[in-house]
């Protein structure tokens, strides 16, 4: 098509409230366009890259055996309470009622839908395993949209849900959609994703796994092993601390601490180092208010995932008044009383430990000499910090960890009965037994992929889209389109390059190389062909990628099949990755 | 694929709830599932068919200069507020609240959201004519879903706005759409669809037409003349009569009627035919409960549309008490008084007429001898009265009109600058002027397509789809499997027929032949090879159409090539018609 007629604004300034550059070079490039908080529209450049996507995907999950279904955005209260997550989830759930009165969700995953669609089907062990999927529609009531297409409320999923007599099938079929994912990664043009051990989150089960793309502008932390081949969320990564316990332990005693409640505070007042200190962390669980006190060694932080994961409920930082007797800053594990329901929670960080501080549990006052051994005989040790850079890998046991930011652009799970059971989906075994099938569940994000792509490939002036997902393949720029000439020839190559298929942008504005350039830079179509007057007099046109790697003349007779070649190349290059 | 992988249950008992038989041949085929009233899983088979729907729809779109993008399906409420149909459109658009509190819609049309996304792009005139199209999911909170895909409440819809800057060029773009549509229903397999004038509802604007597939099951009724091309929905059909005036005019009096309320009752009672006689129908507005008094000729009734349209305002039947001062039954135009405030509207039919009977307004009174000129002088006359069948048509002037029933599978509407009036929407003309661009859209249910290609071709053992749109092409039965020539033969054919790039549904179950014919029905694919050990020892296999039109013993190894013609030539045919 012709850029003169491609709907959208291309500016120069970067958008104010965008932090990471793919957003701004989106919104800069007329691809998209915010529409509420994480709502967007999209113009024609990203339709044609998510298209693009969708059929990456879709031929990667019917080469696995998936079947591709739709499941409803609109669904039913009933079928979330039928798992229990109707209650379970939180306000990222968007819950509303028709016009009759009846409870609705909007859907933000499917498993239940997915049960619903087959539980009549998948009454014997003959049916099973089987996998299907759908690339559809979802909205996440995030509280804190960002980063462009990386973070939004509504958004195009692919999801799969496969279905399994027993736990090895599912192990195997988890595998060849391992590898299904890293061929669609590799294919979309980022082969560099890895996939790191995961948290299940609200999703259940046990073994999970997220395809990361390493990036500093990620909003996951990934733990990362130099010495093997350990990778995890930190969210799911478990901290291992060696403590060095001193051979003499002082007493318990109280020291008068005035105006000091940061554990730097008390640090620097008693000259001790942080890991000599017992930290509170005070939480309050969002059911019943009720507290949690969780003891932590000074220098580590709390791992709110592991904590709630332990818990099997949400919490929220705790809002300490007088009544409820803690001392906000003094708060320690001796004499502790608190006047409200409340649990006691020790991090492993702290098992052994001896002449440590700790609060006072009253004003201005601190405990040192604690001995966790001697003065918490009755204390449970479990793993609530956040792995540390430098800190232990739980693999090899190496003071190897490194901690990266990555982008999720993928999981998978195995769910195991979770929603089978609450559903009560059966079927007849070989035995004639009623059993629960096993299930996974399978998501890649469709603009996050596509926002991911962008952020891993661009520079300064747009994105470097691979071929197998450009929204087109060629871009012609005819300088001077005005001269008969350019004007003949770019004319002949558009004309002759779309017969043969290619996908081509052309062009052909009155407008200075500046902006032709700086336009086609936007759109990041991986090949240039640039056809001016002065190349034309020696009977030549250059021909470019936008990544800069090849740039050459070329004499214009052979243009059309150089540009065929380079865009045949491209590709095979993206679908061999 | 293999039939024994498919997910999806067939079975042959006809769903209590079905009125149409799409609707119970896409349950009984495994195509879809209900989640809830109006909202439906698909299966792999329907997903096929939707996806070839959209693929259709796409290139013809494409063809005519569209370009694709997203809205969302979830809108900010300000966004509808802004054009006021926040406000005007009735409870249908769902409305609700996200977890903050801010007002959202799910999007059941998306004229706001086109003219969001191009109003900073349009500013000038150059950039003009041009049209953007998505293919999206959309949410109609219908009262009353029915008919399986026909009237449902979460829908995929393409719909496709455009911008023009003359009425002119609206116009002829319309036309280029409407061969569009009707190339795409052609494609699709149905090339007997017609369009008719339509009303243009709350879609504003002036001309507009729907894409009806003319059915006895069609909910809408369309007014056709057998002597001209006039083609009209019957709710925005003209409806014109002819009164044949008595010569002499009797007096009007009042004459006691007891316990006589209806008009057949009324006309019995006085020896007269419906036509001489005036009929009250009382509504109500939505808005204010205010009493809208219609007269119409005894023998008619009112469109409601009509009187809508004419007064800008919902209306539903009255409900008379005794303190509003209107007697039901008794209702006429002369001495009329209603303790409320009201309208008093007449429609064409009875304008000249004399010699009715009406309402009295007291109990058990009628009067008898009205003369609308005479005893109502001041009554202006506007048209409300639904097409009768063999009325006249208004376009040639003959009584000719036929009444049909019809599905509507598309719209196109000319919007005017309902929208970028109200939305703010400006460019400069080539003068300098700021101008409102004129819109037009345009869309098609593509589920709603799917299930009126199969109400119009099917018979009673399952859909025959059209090759351009069929789950797959060709569907492989090898009866008694487990004969090893039986299955040498079909497995080499599934793998050629694969390689060849056609798209193969193969059964080599053990089960009868019965249920191996009933399935592939119920399926409906065009082309079936039917191997059995008995035609194999003539080196035969059976080559069948499902639409029984052809049916053909050919040597095995001319199969693959016989099968290949036959699918290449059917798709060439509903690319042709």
């Amino acid at each position: 098509m012709k850029l003169d007629k491609l709907v959208g604004d291309r500016f120069k300034e970067k958008p104010a409230d965008c932090v990471i550059d793919s957003h701004a070079l989106m919104l800069r490039g007329g691809y998209m366009k915010s529409v509420a908080n994480g709502i967007y529209s999209s113009y024609l450049p990203l339709r044609r890259i998510t298209h693009k996507i969708e059929e990456i995907i879709r031929e990667e999950m019917d080469a696995i055996d998936g079947q591709e279904v739709q499941f409803p955005v609109v669904m039913p209260a009933s079928l979330w309470q039928e798992s229990g997550r109707y209650e379970s989830v939180g306000s990222e759930l968007l819950r509303f009622t028709d016009r009759n009165g009846g409870a609705y969700v909007l859907g933000m995953t499917h498993e239940e839908a997915a049960v619903h669609l087959v539980r009549e089907y998948g009454q014997t062990y003959q049916k099973y395993p089987f996998m299907i999927y759908q690339i559809q529609t979802k909205f996440r009531d995030e509280g804190r949209p960002r980063a462009g297409l990386i973070r939004v409320r509504e958004f195009t999923m692919k999801d799969a849900y496969s279905f399994h007599t027993s736990q090895a099938d599912l192990e195997q079929y988890y595998d060849r959609c391992h590898k299904a994912y890293e061929r669609i990664f590799a294919r979309a043009g980022i082969p560099e994703v890895i996939s790191v051990a995961s948290d299940s989150g609200m999703m259940g089960g046990s073994i999970s796994h997220e395809f990361m793309l390493l990036t500093p502008v990620g909003e996951d932390s990934i733990v990362i092993c130099n010495e093997c081949d350990y990778r995890a969320n930190m969210e799911a990564a478990e901290c291992i601390v060696h403590n060095d316990r001193d051979e003499v332990s002082e007493e318990l005693g109280l020291v008068h601490t005035p105006d000091i409640h940061t554990i730097e505070d008390v640090c620097n007042f008693l000259h001790s180092p942080k890991e000599k200190s017992c930290k509170a962390v005070v939480y309050q669980k969002k059911a019943d208010d009720s507290f949690v006190v969780l003891f932590i060694r000074g220098d580590l932080d709390v791992n709110e995932t592991k904590l709630t994961n332990y818990l099997g409920a949400e919490v929220y930082p705790a809002v300490i008044t007088e009544e409820c007797g803690l001392h906000a800053g003094y708060t320690g594990p001796v004499n502790l009383k608190v006047n409200a329901p409340y649990v006691v929670l020790y991090d492993r960080s702290l098992q052994g430990a001896n002449n440590l501080s700790c609060g006072g549990n009253q004003e201005e006052y601190h405990y040192v000499g604690l001995d966790m051994t001697r003065d918490l005989p009755n204390a449970e040790y479990h793993d609530f910090a956040k792995v540390v850079e430098g800190g232990v890998c739980p693999h090899c046991g190496k003071h190897s960890v490194t901690i990266s930011r990555g982008i999720e652009v993928g999981n998978i799970f195995q769910l195991g009965t979770k929603y089978t059971k609450a559903m009560n989906m059966t079927y007849l075994d070989s035995e004639g037994k009623t059993q629960n099938p096993i299930m996974g569940c399978y998501g890649i994000g469709v603009g996050r992929l596509a926002a991911s792509v962008c952020e891993a490939h661009h520079d300064a002036y747009g994105p470097i889209w691979p071929m197998s997902i450009a929204p087109w393949q060629v871009h012609i720029c005819a300088m001077r389109a005005d001269n008969a000439e350019v004007r003949a020839f770019a004319d002949s190559l558009y004309d002759t390059l779309q017969k043969a298929g290619v996908e081509v942008m052309y062009d052909d504005r009155s407008v200075s190389a500046g902006v032709m350039f700086s336009d086609a830079d936007l759109l990041g179509v991986p090949v240039r062909v640039i056809a001016s007057p002065r190349n034309l007099k020696d009977g030549c046109c250059e021909i470019v990628t936008r990544d800069k790697s090849i740039s050459m003349k070329v004499p214009c007779e052979e243009a059309a099949e150089k540009v065929r070649e380079l865009v045949a190349e491209l590709l095979a290059k993206n679908n061999a990755d």
